[in-house]
């Protein structure tokens, strides 16, 4: 394992940051979860593309003003709805 | 678009963790470019397979005792950590 004094203060930052990270998705996969419910009982397709596109509008807008690539945040929006669906389908089917 | 009161309630929740998580991604990045510098002023190695294996670990128990799957978890740090090693590689080629 690479060591400096430097290297490991900011990976000490990207650990701290790493954790507030997980936390979020895992509240924002507690919502997702109960949207998901909701759906099965309303009767509501598990994907909805309206929606999407306005994700990646706003997340590619919000990625850009905070200085990060707008490609890499919609592919991760990408990356974390198909976690979504897969989730949905499975409440769906359940 | 699929509309309903608590739906768009629980959308909005999800809006705002997307926020936070965009901003902390960012910052994120931030350090993870000046480890980026860091490594090519100091010779070493765009890639560490070391720290790679001690981050996989703790997210995985990270997104266990928060209530995410550490499946996901650990294949998003791979998704994340991707991107990181392709800035790197920019860096160390600039």
């Amino acid at each position: 394992m690479q060591s400096d004094p430097e290297l490991d203060r900011l990976r000490g930052s990207i650990d701290n940051l790493d954790a507030a990270i997980v936390c979020l998705l895992a509240e924002r996969f507690k919502i997702t979860q109960r949207v998901g419910v909701l759906k099965k009982e309303r009767g509501l397709k598990a994907a909805d593309p309206d929606r999407e596109v306005q994700q990646i509008a706003r997340l590619r807008q919000l990625a850009a003003s905070s200085g990060m690539d707008p490609e890499f945040a919609e592919k991760l929006l990408g990356f974390i709805v198909a976690e979504v669906v897969r989730q949905h389908e499975a409440i769906a089917a359940a």
